[in-house]
């Protein structure tokens, strides 16, 4: 599957640096999300409409890979896309690079699970997955 | 006023550190508070009771002076007090110390709200006055 | 005195709210930050320019004021301008809003004192006072 | 292999809860590197003796899965140990629990590669490698 999927360009922040001087290896959680939720809503379905529906997506596994270095005030682009579909979850992956530089910062990956209010595991709507499964 | 104190020990992390080489200057914010969620436990006003009165706090204002430097796995103690009681708010002092050293690495203060569910400000219950009053 | 400013917009993300559902106080510090560094690059300060003649900015001080809460996904405008200058010394001052709302959000302000190499503090170069001090 | 391990407890802090109340997935990361930095210490290795001797550590790979939920002021206790040896690499696992409550609220590992001051792959030392690989 290469569904929806959605470009981010984040600037790293001081304090997003460690001792070494380049951006901290937990700081590519936060910005995987930001291309998640900037993907989610390029497909119509921003956050708030998925609560109103009662559709609650968590974070049921992730995993990164680094392969490069970024440092403070660099300018970091980060491909999202949908990379598979199950019955409750949604598997997000992602690309991080110097923008407008082909070499890989970091790939990683997020296992979305859908759960309703009271955390119970539901099936994910059929019209949320038909705009997930829509390459953009 | 001199009322509750506490003291804690936090070892600094690696994700904590700025690409100085030292602590980012705002992970004193979450330091402070590590300091006066145990002052408030030890007051024997744990953030649980507090909420089941239906007292919440929330941060007014908070200010932080730099006078040192941290560097990373180094042991810092904070030391916290009640510096003030108002109506409805509490002002909370602090001084952070490399552990077993006089020299400080930086002071600070936070004051806090009192609200209700709906966050109107309240005031501060008697009870909840008076241990953060007694000096400890 | 009034000298340079600069405006960013921020969206809040996830990991940056707390259990309260608003963004969590000491997040405004990394976002004063952001509007900090985009108001230097706009004066032709950039970090790069500036380390490479031995100016080294130091957080001496900071402190914020809370006056309204922003959530999830929320953008906030951050206004920054230079409101104080030293021997040694800057003073930012920060207006945090819901973008496009007046209510304040925060408003806040952070002294850096000019250090050295060695960490020794040393006289603000005066052509960085003056592309300080000069009103966008 | 089951190498040398580390058991550390650490209690949530407010801001790194999100706005569903529970621990943000990306504050395990930080928590886990606590838990390492345990064990290394445990084994004898501090960062300060590696880094005298030229053995310099650098995240190459991680990965968490989340099977469980924190709160606030909990006090989680994660378990880290040794889990591989590469040439040039350690693979350190992780459990994280409620402190003294056997479900788990999250697995993961890290991938360190072994790198000198310049930044390209070195032979993880025999004595490192030693220290690492007995069982504590």
């Amino acid at each position: 599957v290469r569904g929806a999927s959605a470009r981010v360009r984040i600037r790293v922040r001081y304090g997003e640096t460690d001792k070494m001087g380049v951006v901290y290896h937990g700081a590519y959680l936060p910005y995987f999300e930001v291309a998640r939720v900037e993907l989610l809503r390029a497909a119509g379905l921003p956050h708030r409409r998925l609560e109103e529906q009662g559709t609650i997506f968590v974070v049921a596994e992730t995993g990164v890979k680094y392969l490069g270095r970024a440092r403070y005030d660099d300018e970091i682009e980060i491909l999202a896309w949908v990379a598979g579909l199950g019955q409750a979850s949604v598997r997000f992956e992602y690309e991080a690079r110097l923008a407008g530089q082909p070499p890989l910062l970091a790939t990683g990956f997020t296992v979305l699970a859908c759960v309703d209010g009271r955390g119970a595991i539901r099936k994910l709507p059929r019209e949320v997955a038909a705009e997930l499964g829509r390459p953009a």
